[in-house]
């Protein structure tokens, strides 16, 4: 029997990153996790064990300290180009990388309102990630947010629902939202400063979310990822994930107790799962 | 600006479904994760809140636990072709249903060597997974295992691999391989019955995992890969992911000890991470 | 063989209670997960099944959404307290009730500045605890901080410690100190009002920490739990764990670079654990 | 304000150690994860950063590797009563030394029915642990078992148990019992065999699991804890937590379906807990 290798694809993972930039005035900290994947010629490792091609996983390591050395690390975009450019102008037998990365979000410790200079702690709401993909013709920029919790205790219905014999769940006027985002965005050739955007796109989310009145949660997603190309040129697409991390209203009619939307349980699962990707036409 | 929807899907996960079969000498016991996605006519929902088409995700949980009771649940492949079947057939506006089905893997407790009729434990060695697609012209079915432990303290090696300034990793002859095998296959239309083809495949994986000589980990990849194809002619194609959990060689000179091949530190990251996808010719 | 139970305790955990108080012009929220513990005079049911006095852990699943509804959630303290003078009064065979209350840390959306009145997402570092334990005679309320995380960059040595032929740590006088803290305090007879003193005490914390000069991570602690115990009268015994989070310099010599103390590794394992517990005199 | 150090301990968790030996006719593998504090006259590091009497952590770290070097790791009983004499040998400072030590549960591969000499594979239900605490004057040494799931599908029932307003469970002759037990117990002088006692001990709890009739988690806990002394004489003291993670009954009447104790559906939260302890009169 003939069997064929039609894909394959090899990396170090995790990658722990940490960069302290001592200024005179106050300490720059960036912890990062990063993964590379290569893919390229390395068939003959799979197929032969004949390793020659093959960039350990641990010199892929070390490259990311050695990098990180020798530049300043002002946004985890700049940094994963760096290294793509790094393994395709190195390993001819490399076609394309693909770096992710995950920044631990450190904030730094107020003491009287002020920041201070070297003591972090862990920052609000969700995790900035990217992911760079490299060619020796075409690199996509993406970046993203992970596990950004949200939840409104109101302007949530869901009404005028498909109905059949398996349907039970009633139309609710009222309901809480509650969800924990993960969106990545692709940015085209206009993004400038990847900080800014970053910023500019998570306020964005956090604002929409706030102030729409949501018929469905397909609704609100939509709306949300709206925004963001509305309001930042520099991204070409957008997906957002939202889990319904469902809360439900405990039935106290037993007890002699009505409950007017007020005492919930919240629930881990199951849950709805919504999706979608929006771009400009 | 113009905004465009290009994609979205929604539906349940971990919808969990246990059901116990009274037979006369012993029961029967499933215990499963079921992920449910719908595409289709659903942009309404997303662009204006119009709601018509959407088949609430609770109505699809409703539905998992009232074909599990009109159903014998042989195995997953087929309930998640019901579920597909249903979804199809009920629902115009549903275009792809997909399916993913998690098994929890209990075996029987065993007293005096028998199986117990009706007390279980945890089983070893990974989770059985299935995912089914279904249009109404296609469908695919796929299968597989996550969270496969592996681990030999011999029979692998790796020279010979591409060297330059960035690389600092001595050759080994002798190294642990330890990986947490997920792994995923494609039966083909001669497929019949899903639990042998599984136990088969499986087998075949550890088997090949124990007695390959390894010269990489792409290598032995490759070989559980090729092996599955060759043993099992229900599998079209394999994807196989293997981190390779590095076990490093304690350095123990400045104690005065040496250490030859007999102390090591297991560690989870970073890892590396080896892919590969294998079909028949 | 004579069997004695010599201790016996049961309940119910993690019972997720989400409370909505809908004021006029902003929407109160409070989010829990709740722990119940009981002892009693439950032996019969151990030793013979006999469940007459056994209060359904379900029944406690009850009855925290039943005083959550009747009672306003204006502190986890407050409503511990109530849910054991519940217990205690209404059943005569429990002996000692034990709460534990978890909060989940929920912060309003700022949109321009200002707090929305009812969108909330992931608040920053750490989550706010409590304990309660009430019997007839007594009761303790000790509260704390689980998952705070804490890093500084600088200000950190760890020197003149002892030395063996089994010691190869380097004497430092600059290190990252990373940590989580895990910490809890019992409050006196004086304490009024849990949310300031929460709210004071974990300020104390993130401000001793970032400004002590650290000779070892426990006198850090120290110094941390005995401000603790100035600035808050209300608190008579303090116990704090910090894991150090060992962050490691990477060896940059193979790659002809320096390394001064810039680039580190993050390591989650293995991690050193400092404990201590101080009181007022 | 007086402020005095009522306790402290410190030391290292999560050291991972792997050995392999290699005898003729196979490989022996051992994976355990070690944690160990020390109490003793420390205070100095706390109160004043005087390190002089401190054993770095990363000093019992190399401790454990050089010792897995020079002994044969038998079993993590002998190896943890080791480590604690070490300690306590050559370090006056240290008053008493706490061992955990738990089980990575590997099994061998089985290839036609025979274990393979070096390939192994994740073992089923539960994870061996062992807490040895040593003084200048006592020790003592405790084994147990982590993670071990249960269920059984019948002789399972739960009435009679006290009723007032807030109870609405239902009276029950038949349920699903899943558990995850935790355990733990104190051997006394008798002991001789840790690996022969841990076999048996396991499977007394496992089989007294399956063929207890139960009518109730508190009865089936005290049974299988009173056969463990029963059988094995060297055990002095067993604790069990058994948390009763319950399995619902779908209420399929909306469908016009029946559920003759048939489809459930599993929770993970809230989840019952119920813990005793039992020892030799």
């Amino acid at each position: 029997m003939a069997v064929v290798l039609t894909h394959n694809t090899y990396g170090k993972s995790n990658v722990r990153l940490t960069k302290v930039t001592r200024l005179p005035d106050r300490h720059e900290l960036a912890q990062w996790s990063i993964d590379i994947q290569l893919d390229g010629d390395f068939a003959a490792s799979y197929v032969a064990g004949d390793n020659r091609n093959v960039v350990a996983t641990d010199t892929m390591k070390n490259t990311v300290y050695i990098l990180a050395r020798d530049r300043d690390l002002t946004d985890p975009e700049s940094f994963a180009l760096a290294l793509g450019s790094h393994f395709l102008a190195d390993y001819p037998q490399v076609a394309l990388c693909r770096i992710d990365i995950r920044v631990e979000p450190w904030k730094r410790i107020a003491i009287d309102g002020s920041p201070h200079p070297h003591a972090f702690t862990g920052a609000e709401g969700g995790r900035r990630t990217c992911t760079v993909k490299s060619t020796r013709t075409e690199r996509s920029i993406a970046a993203g947010i992970d596990e950004l919790a949200l939840l409104k205790t109101t302007d949530s219905a869901f009404r005028g629902f498909y109905r059949d014999a398996f349907t039970t769940l009633p139309e609710v006027d009222e309901r809480i939202f509650a969800t924990m985002l993960k969106t990545g965005w692709v940015y085209n050739e206009t993004a400038s400063d990847w900080n800014v955007h970053y910023a500019q796109i998570r306020q964005t989310l956090l604002q929409i979310f706030a102030l729409h009145k949501s018929l469905a949660v397909q609704q609100t997603l939509h709306a949300m990822g709206a925004a963001v190309l509305e309001t930042c040129p520099a991204v070409e697409e957008i997906t957002l994930a939202m889990p319904n991390r469902h809360q439900l209203l405990v039935n106290l009619t037993p007890f002699g107790r009505d409950n007017p939307n007020c005492i919930f349980v919240a629930t881990d699962e199951p849950f709805g799962l919504i999706s979608g990707t929006l771009r400009r036409e």
